[in-house]
């Protein structure tokens, strides 16, 4: 079945889809990238030996070849992407290829070509491959992150720059006019200066251009603590506008998850607005161990998808999709009375003790309706096992 | 009309008024003043063959003929600025001249002959252009938010700098004492001495001046963590000042356009307050596509004024001043059914959909009446598209 | 009358009561150590001509005096303290000299006896002047709230610098262990290579001791990032803390102030608790002009002590304790109706606009007493303009 | 009884349980991990006098001494620790050494031994004493906050990285096509100049390496920059998840001892969620002075254990668990009326001032309660006092 085939690749290349072959890929994926371009790094120092140089151009040529085929499979499995249904396999693949990240595939493997072409000799003609390094960021999601706080701190931002400008400018000036008859070489022009003050605006500090005079050293001083307060702005902007947009993200992500929880269907509208700032989605691979018992409480647990095995006596219980557990040592106060363990790949929601208390505390209906929860389904539970009892 | 124009131009040249020549006019003033200064700049650079020396010399007396052109400009349309009716244009044109901004444009006026009659070469009768980047802040919004956070956290940030100075009075003492007799020539007197304290406290490091005793290092070490400590306090009071002032601005603006939708006006006052805490104001150019058909909904808009197309079928329909749209999306958790894309520059409020589910969860009041208002909006609409139909 | 002179100078010299001859006196207390320190430090410079030699040393020493003649009053004064009733005039005067802030005074008058003692030359001897510098600190209220936030999150600071510790001492080890062979001067023992390492972690990098092996700049690179990572924990861990207790402050300094205003008294509690945080307080010296007529509202204030005049026509009217103004460009949002003084020193309230609209949506009771409260003024006002009137 | 011993012990190492000999013990570790780590770093001091040589050996010999006893001791209180009971001392002993810090405890016993085998001169032998200073992370609490933190955010953070490995890539590349050729030693290969970026893009900036080219410093001015901007993306992400984890980590300890004072039992789970983010655990030692008669109240303290002296007239009265005390200054707005002094460690709660005006103006119910509680035990104290009078 061909077709299956592509779906299943599709879903093995996507940031998104967990397919078992996934996490390989990825690795082989990072893997391919970091020797090319160790390769072609290392290619550049002068006097390699030639058995170690061939070797390095080879590792180069390698990974470029592991790249195009990399290029040709997402070509392939483009048409299986979400929202392919009606549109033709050709127009599918050109949205890959025109949208940001499939361009830079495109540029990835077009790198190497466009070196021989250009470059006299090897090592030059490799440099091209630095583009590569640009595909580290396809499954990296903070980068969307990155740029949609830049674009929404944009006006602030500018604002802090244009400042570096000028304060930039003005000090480079005054340092030309204090300095130029003292250090002709370093303070000779206005463009000299410029490179001592970004130099120093920065708090890089070089030190190869250093203001010798008094009134030199004291615009020094000035600027080097203008450079601070600078810094402090910017962080200060970055900083807010990271966490706003990471907290929208998770409270998206978040929702989603809740809304495939069964119990939190029926607590209204509001309390779930409230209840998702405080649930944290967690994946887990199998067999991982989320709490052994004798431990203290941390948080307790909705499934979301997965599988969970309670290692209850005289035999284990096994909780799947929409299920809840770990809330007794929450509400006790008192030890673990089992260990939990994934038995397959499980998306879990979280909740930390700190606010289940503070939930229980401002709802109770809630812990009321994970009290009944709770007791329903051990009464289930029971006559399961006193209808396993009997076959052992 | 001559009184027309001027009102126009008057609109041009202010940061405000959203006039169609401002875009070309603020990249003229910012290319004039960058040209001018790079020009300027470049001009110190010693050895130029003298073709470029006066290219260079001739970009900054355009640049200036320019500058000067402007300034008459601003003064003549001085007298319709707001609040302007019942004073006379003089006291208008003085107001202007006498205000931070004006002054600015007349000492950049003023810079050019000025370093005439000072300067003794060209290159350093131009440096009194350097007040020409002051001009630099006039677009620039943040400046302003900047210094009303320096004036907020006045206290706090002059405790910083007095502990700043207190380490930098101290460490310098101290250094001149332990260093003084192995390096005479660095730290042979406490000003030399301070030099080393300034650029170790801001961690800037050059590297001309550095301790070589046992006591010497230690202080130095002690001096460059305190450096990192007086720095983060200083980042946390101004990343704080400029996070609720943004908050404080942001609030006000979006107070405003609020105001201008009617749906927002039955909503209650309580609700409005909260509202506006979530709605982001957006500009967008003619032509912009806000989503296309098929993309996942992020947000809801509301039109504060412009004009949006909804790409729909049979035949586009066109929403303007007070309606939103997108908001189908969002309530159903489907994909977008029409492509957005205004017809002119529009101005939006746009409620992201984390903050969106959000509020619907806490004022459900609130959804219903979206709901309603899309609703009698999709009859209109049907009603006209039904009237429309027979002329085609 | 000597026992109202001390009183009078117990309120000139203390940071929080407003004599009219306090702000002198602090120009003048600051001038003096000022010019001290600075005198003291130009006098190390080698090579003076003997005339600066002395005229710097007589500086110092009349500095030195005029800071015996402030302990002296300081001391003089120390009884008429707060909680000072009861309490004998010696135990006071003790009780002053003890306290961390005497205790300055006391070794800022001993420094320069102390040197003539011990040093051997007169700049070594006037070296202990140092001690001055803490001076500074007494008029700094951010000092207190730097050494709560330290006190407050000594745990976490506590960890950063073990952290910061444990990072050192590992990497002075390793960069020895790299690097000792190729450059025995700068890496030939642990201690060597610490300097190098804490000039590295703290990305100071003076740069006369670097790596030069592969693994030794490995090895630096990882510490550059740890130092940063380190730097960014100290930022977080000081931002919040200065942040909450400088909001605690400011909460407990209004609080204060709003219990002085009638307008408060009867709008409860909970409200109150609400409002305060949303008031900030301002104190303005005399013939301060808060707006005028024609500009937009950006705040309404109320006021505390002090006396502000409204100019409006016929005659301006004048307001004092308890009063409040500004309300009217806020409610309607029209331009300021009148241009409001300050005719002394005057302590105000001000309430944001952005507040204002806030807490009127959510709290219509409160912007209706305003209203009430304002027609009320008027009514008076106008009574009082029409008996005034005749008498012209 | 050799039992009891051991159960003692164990409360002397543990972080948590408060020994009175936990604190001299903490003292020993402390001193001797940083002797042993100071005499080993002196030790590579070259050409030291033989007598100092030895010392320092003999120190760091002693001090591995001591830590052999300090683990031979924790093996020993091993199966004392919480949990114990149904498990048998070889194991909890097994399970001491394979946690994080028994691992610690024994790779340090083992550091001095693996040097003698390995090392050939006495100083080489002694650099594994280095495991020595992860023994300083034992009582810092502050580890495991930071783990969690970086746990927490590390998708954020790896974004960071992968940025900042991107920027580090394209720049060195960059900067070796501009620089190669005028300085061949620095720049040379991409190696090279990958040692000059990350040196700039931490703001590092030994100077050992520095463009000299028009192109490799406008590179590098942009490289600053961006080595700022992320390093205030840092400094957000871990500057949040700091702050979130502490007020976590204060909620679930505060809630801890909330429950153990009676009068907030009654006061409803609701009002207590808001209650403890107010509150603030403090344990002072004996003899400790909370606040002096004649001074402004700042708190009111709940006695979670132990014991305070009211220096009350005619005679002091005493208020062990569950009291409450300096409610009146805060009330009342008046001074304090009598000296609180601590008579044993004691364990509190303090509620500020700002917090306490708060929570009276929102839950006047809880002022209540506190009004009728100290109006009850000045019944009983009065009582006690007519009581004790008559014995006099």
């Amino acid at each position: 079945m061909p077709f299956l085939d592509r779906q299943r690749f599709a879903r093995i290349v996507s940031p998104s889809d967990p397919d078992r072959a996934a996490p390989g890929f990825r690795l082989a994926y990072h893997a391919t990238i970091t020797a090319g371009l160790a390769a072609m790094f290392a290619d550049t120092w002068p006097g390699l030996p030639p058995m170690v140089d061939h070797a390095m151009m080879w590792t180069t040529i390698v990974a470029w070849g592991v790249l195009v085929l990399e290029f040709a499979l997402r070509l392939w499995v483009a048409p299986s992407a979400r929202h392919a249904d009606s549109v033709s396999d050709v127009r599918m693949r050109v949205h890959y290829i025109t949208g940001p990240r499939g361009f830079i595939d495109f540029l990835a493997v077009l790198a190497l070509p466009t070196g021989w072409v250009f470059g006299t000799e090897h090592t030059d003609a490799n440099l091209f491959c630095i583009l590569w390094s640009l595909k580290l960021f396809r499954y990296s999601t903070g980068l969307t992150v990155l740029l949609s706080v830049i674009r929404n701190e944009r006006t602030a931002l500018l604002s802090v720059l244009t400042t570096f400008a000028v304060v930039l400018l003005l000090s480079s000036t005054l340092a030309y006019i204090f300095e130029r008859e003292g250090q002709p070489d370093t303070f000779g022009s206005i463009p000299s200066a410029m490179w001592w003050a970004i130099v120093t605006l920065t708090t890089t500090g070089y030190g190869d251009a250093t203001p010798a005079t008094l009134w030199g050293r004291s615009l020094a001083g000035i600027v080097m603590v203008c450079g601070l307060a600078v810094f402090a702005l910017m962080t200060g902007i970055l900083a807010n506008g990271f966490a706003q947009e990471l907290r929208r993200r998770d409270f998206l992500r978040t929702w989603d998850l809740v809304a495939r929880v069964p119990y939190f269907r029926d607590v209204g509208a509001a309390v779930i607005a409230e209840v998702v700032r405080m649930l944290r989605p967690q994946e887990v691979r199998p067999n991982t161990i989320l709490f052994r018992r004798g431990e203290t409480g941390q948080a307790m647990y909705f499934i979301v998808s997965g599988e969970i095995e309670m290692g209850l006596r005289p035999r284990p219980i096994r909780l799947s999709d929409g299920n809840f557990f770990g809330e007794m040592a929450l509400i006790s106060g008192s030890d673990r009375s089992a260990t939990a363990t994934a038995t397959r790949r499980t998306l879990l929601l979280s909740l930390d003790v700190a606010d289940f208390r503070d939930l229980a505390a401002r709802r109770p209906e809630l812990l009321k309706a994970i009290h009944e929860e709770a007791e329903k389904r051990r009464l289930i539970n029971a006559g399961a096992m006193a209808a396993a009892a009997p076959k052992d």
